[in-house]
């Protein structure tokens, strides 16, 4: 992704392995400061994890994985390493996943650096496959919604949403973009909108509750992230999205969810049978730790919403775009 | 309404006349603080209305009557004072109309104080009739959503989308209220949630992309108050009452529009013809004073959107209920 520094523009990764260090740009300072810092020890790897410096399933997995090149690479017990790394965020499958890729690898003898650089490459190539295949969506003029932040930053690099907004960019056409600010976490304005800056991209940040108002001045497409696509089509993503949804189909706009086929889950049939995590009430009612709220209301901060597949136009994956109905058909072809 | 203070619980309107004063509930420091002021000169009244010490169109009116009361009870020429409160705010009808109204009963040799009461009293006694045909809709157990603010504080007293509420609170009946948070100005967190806490109504404040989440979970009944309603029944509300009925249609769930009379436009023919208001982006990217964005990104601040009458259920006015197609038979029967 591109980021712009004192030094001018750099193509960055969200998380990547220099000269003995895991470097990572700290996004708990965005959208304010851009702060590269870079880490030597493993265990200052699961810290940043956990304080949440790199954020985003993906960026977490491969993060996890130079976190096993650290330890590797100082000769530390892999299932010493493993644990620790493992415990540094509780419900992250892609960390669980990478830790235990990793250590199969280097116990079969896998230079350390190559097989994390090779995870971390396998991410971002599934995106830029998700890109490509989007990309085909978006024409000369249009105007493009999306909803929280589904970008490099949480991809290492590409991101899923924003694929095919950065590659139809890049292939010169030219469109704007409303970035829904995503309350209460704002991942929307102070991700999805930082990263749109970043690469020049013409956009705006709006309230979520601004959507059908752009929608029915004319929106063209619209495309979100997920977090869990089950295997009826229905899908989890950030809480918001199920109105948006809803609103699309109200107006007749496409929908579309891009998210690589690791985010199909065929062990769970419906959207109905998704837990949702339910956050802090502090989330919505403090900005930057300021109260913004009456002292006696309680607040309700469900994480994610469900929205049903029948108000998906298609998904667009790294094996390219189908509807809803076709999920099996293309799973199956695998 | 009921405001708790130190003192215990008070019964007190958004503005009164007590003791030579016009009082007012300081609306700036709200929800944190409950601080009263009192101003015995017309002056001072005219810049609380500027700096929005008191604010909604028909707490404004009040105000500005009260004004023109202390302005004859000091012996000023009325047309001066006339002049210098009407300028306190550009665009509220509500304030003309209080200061014509006045003068015409002052001119007539009105008591100063019984005047600027009876114009109060006329607004509260309108919200007490929309509380009472609006209370027939709520039932026990019932989940109830609002957006914004259409309360007390707005309307001198009672309110009008929470007039039905507060009603059958006290009468007995008990349910729950969802107060959508209502960016970028959160006064549906700030002003509604804190008016039914005062009020020790059950309530929880979410985010405004929550709203499809609550209502697919089970709403009974929402209800918005209206800005201004057109003569086929479109109406304009603060931005994200559009979403909010769009999927209320979605689940079937009931949208009620709580207004007077008096906000019923027929000069105006359709929500097409109303212009939307666009505020500063630093309502989006600012909270506090405090910038919550990236640097480089615009942000859209539309104020209101327009809800076609199709999506409204009924409108709740001091005459009664009725649907959108039975407005001009109202009206004809005034």
């Amino acid at each position: 992704m591109k980021v712009r520094t004192e030094s001018g523009v750099s193509d960055l990764r969200a998380v990547w392995f220099d000269n003995g260090k895991v470097m990572m740009i700290d996004q708990r300072e965005l959208p304010h400061k851009v702060v590269i810092t870079g880490f030597d020890d493993y265990r200052k790897v699961a810290e940043a994890i956990r304080n949440m410096t790199t954020r985003g399933a993906p960026s977490i997995g491969a993060a996890a994985a130079y976190g096993m090149c650290l330890a590797s690479l100082s000769g530390i017990d892999l299932d010493l390493a493993s644990k620790e790394i493992k415990a540094a965020r509780p419900t992250a499958n892609d960390l669980f996943f990478a830790v235990d890729h990793m250590c199969s690898l280097l116990m079969k003898g896998s230079d350390p650096i190559e097989a994390a650089d090779g995870y971390a490459d396998m991410i971002v190539s599934k995106c830029t496959k998700i890109g490509e295949h989007g990309s085909k969506l978006i024409r000369d003029g249009m105007k493009i919604m999306t909803h929280c932040n589904a970008g490099a930053l949480a991809t290492v690099d590409v991101g899923t949403a924003l694929a095919p907004i950065r590659k139809a960019w890049a292939d010169g056409k030219r469109f704007f973009v409303y970035a829904s600010e995503t309350r209460p976490r704002l991942q929307g304005m102070q991700l999805t909108a930082w990263e749109l800056g970043q690469e020049g991209i013409d956009h705006a940040i709006i309230p979520d509750g601004a959507s059908a108002y752009y929608m029915e001045k004319g929106v063209d497409l619209i495309i979100t992230g997920a977090d869990r696509i089950t295997s009826n089509g229905d899908f989890a993503n950030k809480i918001g999205t199920y109105d948006k949804a809803i609103t699309a189909k109200h107006f007749g706009i496409p929908f579309y969810v891009a998210a690589p086929i690791s985010t199909f889950d065929f062990n769970t049939k419906t959207g109905r049978d998704i837990e949702i995590e339910q956050r802090s009430e502090k989330e919505v009612t403090e900005v930057y730790g300021m109260s913004i709220a009456p002292a006696g209301s309680p607040a309700l901060n469900p994480a994610f919403d469900v929205t049903p597949a029948e108000l998906v136009t298609g998904f667009i994956t790294e094996k390219g775009m189908f509807c809803p109905k076709d999920i099996r058909k293309v799973m199956n072809n695998e």
